[in-house]
């Protein structure tokens, strides 16, 4: 079978499941439904164990309900790291079962280094891996990495995605309150740091070209303000954004529209802790306990309801 | 017990070995003695099992042999990593018996994040933790992280550290071909990047000072150039610099000495290939075989007086 091109199965994905949205998994364990932190070797949050096997479970129904509607699941790294190696462990499983139920997953690890030592991290966290002792272990489709070393930083993870028809998303903009104390220093022609890290970014992602236009070197955007946005549309044409944000942490969905194109690509737009917690939401309470993960789907449905608003009203 | 300072701590254990060297281990499986890689359990590099069991060897025996010379071993994670959750559980060992043989630990790890996800990130890198079923885990004494996201990716790594008497030292200037494509590039006054990330990191140090005049949030500074250093070394007069690269990758010992006060204090140099693979050079080929760790001790006395020299050369 060809390997096929990351940001071309992304855009196959997102044409089928009619979204860009994609569905950001931080599960925290003192959040959990009762319905999953009372079962016995799930209710104690004294023991790693416990709190790793309530968190699978709780993913796994997830992506149960929402399989059919989302087209990449991304999953955060730091909220398994946290149990130790329990859940590292638990996190490549739930890496394995999320693409055997048919979804693209990136891996929200955001690694960086150069030389060797970023190979190292590439052969970890990005790399399919074959040890006869752990048996074949399918890495995420993508992952996100930091650029602050430059390219050395870069190449060793893009050599894997090249390898094997995986992704990356560099970290450009962030949208939380400090990020401009270092993304948006002035530079000499008074635009801010991180347009100069979108312009060699823009010469990076030419080497991983789809051919839907689009390069297997995404960014990680944060929903800061319009003019960024359309500002970095500009600057990187051939970029597929990956926005978190949407939910819990704010952004203006309006705003978020300007990067897509009629076809509706151009970015992934990920909500997590608004969606997978939506069961503790006053708007949701109408459904009972048991029935969290209905109301997990029901956020799911209204969150891609209004991201295609946004884009339609966008658009017009 | 009082909660020492991190800093504190690391100048008393610089003071008492009598040297700034620090040790890097990342352990390369298909680079290890033949003595280790040929005992059963060890010898099967297609096993991650394996691998990490004959990593945890190599550096068990080196730990025996050094810990009497140098104040701390820098662990690279990403070595660890490779293997997966075998790995990851592996680098915890190390960690723990690398701080119970007296030595200081840094865990080179570069986590960056934000945020809820940030704290996840320091308690599972930086923290000491207790879990019932995986008993009490020494977290490092301090880690690396990247400063790409302002402060509100830092904050949430130092309030561990002052919480427990540990340490954050943050990515500055890297010296990899390609760290200027971003570090150096020119700010509105002229300056690089680097030099404006420096200045926030004084303000950032100011808030986990010890009783030493350093602080224990402390900058991860590459031997790039002579004038880097000195201006870094002013930018910066409370912060300890962790230089990488000395050995295996280049780096001029007798430029890093401008960081270094009368007293032998203001940085870690820290030397990782070219001391644990000593072994595998023609220098110390008069080992034989079985005494591969007798050539690792031989490499860190050698580098000591390396670096001892350039010391009082350019104090002189």
């Amino acid at each position: 079978m060809p390997i096929t091109n990351f940001a071309d199965r992304l855009l196959a994905a997102i044409d089928q499941r009619q979204t860009p949205l994609i569905l950001g998994l931080d599960p925290v364990y003192e959040k959990l439904p009762a319905a999953i932190t009372s079962q016995a070797g799930k209710n104690d949050p004294t023991r790693a164990g416990d709190c790793v096997n309530a968190m699978l479970e709780f993913c796994r129904q997830i992506i149960d309900v929402v399989a059919a509607h989302v087209p990449a699941v991304k999953i955060n790294s730091a909220y398994f790291e946290r149990y130790q190696w329990l859940g590292w462990q638990a996190y490549g499983r739930l890496v394995q079962e999320s693409r055997a139920a048919g979804l693209l997953v990136i891996g929200d690890v955001k690694r960086a280094d150069i030389g060797h030592t970023a190979e190292q991290y590439a052969a970890a966290a990005l790399a399919d891996n074959d040890f006869s002792d752990l048996g074949h272990l399918s890495g995420p489709d993508a992952i996100t990495i930091n650029p602050y070393f430059g390219f050395d930083g870069i190449k060793p993870f893009t050599d894997i995605a090249q390898k094997m028809g995986k992704g990356v998303f560099i970290l450009l903009r962030t949208s939380n309150p400090s990020a401009g104390e270092i993304q948006e220093i002035p530079a000499a022609d008074g635009r801010p740091l991180y347009q100069h890290v979108a312009d060699r970014m823009d010469a990076w992602a030419q080497g991983l070209m789809g051919t839907c236009g689009f390069s297997s070197i995404g960014a990680v955007v944060g929903a800061t303000t319009r003019d960024s946005l359309i500002h970095l549309r500009r600057a990187l044409p051939h970029t597929l954004f990956l926005i978190p944000g949407i939910g819990a942490q704010g952004g203006n969905l309006q705003d978020c529209a300007h990067v897509f194109d009629r076809a509706g690509h151009g970015a992934v737009i990920s909500a997590s802790r608004s969606i997978i917690f939506a069961y503790r939401d006053k708007k949701y309470a109408g459904f009972a306990d048991q029935q969290w993960s209905k109301a997990v789907l029901q956020s799911v449905l209204d969150t891609r309801r209004e991201i295609t608003a946004a884009l339609h009203e966008t658009q017009r």
